[in-house]
């Protein structure tokens, strides 16, 4: 830190050229790295459509999905797994056009075996399934409910799209922008952003919003039942480490070989005693972990259209032991820490669930057959996806955790 | 928790209900409290500006306050109190028809004694004397080179107002809900958002932003010379507790019987060694002691319309210690803890002092020089401001830290 200590001369003038000859150095740096990340984003229209063969688009539904005609324009050129929640023998119709493998229960039990016992029946909560047979980098994963939505100059928004956009620049984690994405064309770090953390964080998780129909629990859908959301807020930002939220299935990208293990939505519908917090267990378990591992995870943009609110009354039985619980669930979240020795999404998700046996089977026994549940799903993950190197992160842990 | 285990003749139906209207009871219970500040948030030309007797604007400045001219719809109902900085011969114009009291260095000088030491000269960190002669509960703060802005529709924004409402209504550090400021009209608590914590906290601080000009390091100043930002965002949210963010004093609003005493600019300008992170102390000191205190902090609307980018060059030789400085005062602050004994802001500021002299006097003198400042703020602030009962933070410490 020599150069801090102006020369004895008195030449700050000199000094502060040199020295911003060397922030301009580094700065050029950051400013190419950012065009090159602009130059990606600048086409809205690229002649093969941005990570055609690296992402997969997940479906769960109980209903044919006449709902991708809409998406068509975005949604064809990628490749679809669907896996079909309820009766087995029932037929889902998929549009013509789209490549497709569809899952159904009795797949789901050939395939896993015993282990399938880990995959939720009766409940969206199903779609995790498709995560563990897809072998894609990426993932993408929209309700059938959700609709192509509109940006306020009334232009189709391209979900997807953006989404790719999020999970390909960095994140930040450790310290708040307040002008938002600091990535993002026409933005940067504000002053006072400490140089050091420019670089961000890699990007585990977009988190997609919904206008319409906001994702409401019971209660709200109960007090507020023409609540729309109509705001289009135009931003994408990171969830600080150290910060839960509630993630939502709805509309969720994310990068599967960086956290997918982690995407477990838990064990919720035929048998279950709780509903409608797969999403929610899957955010919680993925956030601590991620801010374990230094990675990142955005919220904002892009928007869907959310069609149809579900019926409250249901939502409420399946929520209502939920909400008690939540309260414990999430101390039990905000403290929990992991080990140094937890390098991979794996070794930090058992070592998750052990905690989940410990502390939160007092709660309920429901507890210790979701921790059952989340070793099974780790195992039947390795089984389908083979271990590699490649599954350390390599940025390891994050410092100072 | 017995509430939890279902009755053994296992009527599920029955409890569910029981359970819904113990939950609307207690929805509609939040129901009211937002309609009650959706009431007060209606009318956009309210009677009696909010917070007429209850609020100073304090601006600091070395020139004519011309700029007071485009703000006159919304400012002179309003109390302002002028810092004059440098030359306190030169004769500063205000325009007619508004309430001010101005001081210039003399003023100063004559008011705190030799404790006017503590009050930056030729800096606009000097501000916060106007913070400290107040006697109003509220501060809005301003630079003279910010303008009335306009939203998307191309009406002119009424900056003030935003503020207050960002200030009357909760914060939500402990949580965050992704579709922003839960307690503004359409928005709510998203599924997932613990009950518990819908109460939110007391907004201690409403962190305003900046169209046109963005407020850039002066690095990225010179790197981007052609940068404006043109982007509205329409969101309030609350930075986490735990998360620090670069305040900036620009278009900034705070309850100052909460958290004024923290609101100390630091030592900057003639004299010291480093400039342009006045706001950025008072900033990490703020937040740090609000996430002591259980208070929160908002960013975002509103928005002002920053006219004037200041000239790089000069900002480079300002901040250029600040940039090498800053790279171990964001550890420092990320890892400061306050004991359980600091109860009141200046209690928790006396603390931080200390902890300045100890870790940072060993990066550079500087420090302990700004240390001996801010016990001489604290002193001065409570000769001028005797403390009361009331200076308690109803709350006390936030549980958990």
């Amino acid at each position: 830190m020599e150069i801090e200590t102006p020369p004895s001369g008195g030449s700050h003038r000199a000094l502060a050229r040199l020295f911003s000859f060397f922030l301009l150095d580094l700065v050029f740096v950051w400013g190419e790295r950012e065009r090159g990340g602009m130059a990606k984003e600048s086409s809205s229209v690229p002649c093969t459509p941005l990570l055609k063969d690296e992402l997969d688009i997940v479906i769960p539904t109980i209903r044919n999905l006449d709902f991708l005609e809409m998406w068509r324009p975005f949604f064809q050129p990628y490749h679809l797994i669907i896996v079909q929640d309820g009766d087995p023998s029932k037929t889902i119709k998929v549009p013509e056009g789209f490549d497709y493998e569809l899952y159904n229960r009795n797949d789901i039990n050939r395939i896993l075996g015993p282990k399938a016992a880990c995959i939720s029946f009766k409940d969206s909560a199903c779609r995790c399934f498709g995560y563990m047979v897809s072998k894609k980098k990426y993932i993408y994963t929209i309700d059938d409910d959700c609709f192509v939505a509109k940006d306020p100059t009334g232009k189709e928004i391209n979900a997807l799209e953006q989404h790719i956009k999020n999970l390909l620049s960095p994140a930040t984690p450790h310290f708040f922008n307040t002008l938002y994405d600091p990535y993002r064309e026409g933005a940067d770090f504000v002053r006072g952003y400490p140089f050091s953390l420019r670089e961000g964080a890699r990007t585990a998780v977009s988190h997609g919003l919904w206008l319409n129909i906001p994702d409401y629990d019971a209660p709200t859908q109960l007090v507020k039942p023409r609540e729309r959301n109509t705001r289009y807020v135009d931003a994408v930002l990171t969830i600080p480490k150290g910060t839960l939220f509630p993630m939502c299935g709805m509309n969720l990208a994310f990068d599967r070989e960086l956290i997918g293990p982690a995407m477990y939505f838990g064990l919720m519908g035929d048998g279950q005693p709780i509903g409608r917090y797969d999403d929610m267990w899957a955010g919680w378990c993925t956030k601590v972990i991620c801010d374990h591992l230094g990675l990142g995870i955005k919220t904002g943009l892009p928007y869907i259209w959310h069609s149809k609110a579900s019926n409250p009354f249901v939502n409420l039985k399946k929520e209502y032991k939920g909400i008690f619980w939540q309260e414990e669930l999430i101390p039990f979240f905000q403290s929990a820490v992991l080990s140094k020795e937890c390098t991979t999404v794996q070794k930090c998700y058992i070592e998750l669930s052990k905690q989940v046996r410990e502390k939160l089977g007092k709660i309920d026994p429901y507890f210790t057959k979701l921790a059952d549940a989340m070793v099974t799903w780790i195992e039947a993950w390795d089984d389908l996806n083979p271990p590699t190197v490649a599954a350390e992160v390599p940025n390891g842990p994050a410092k100072g955790k």
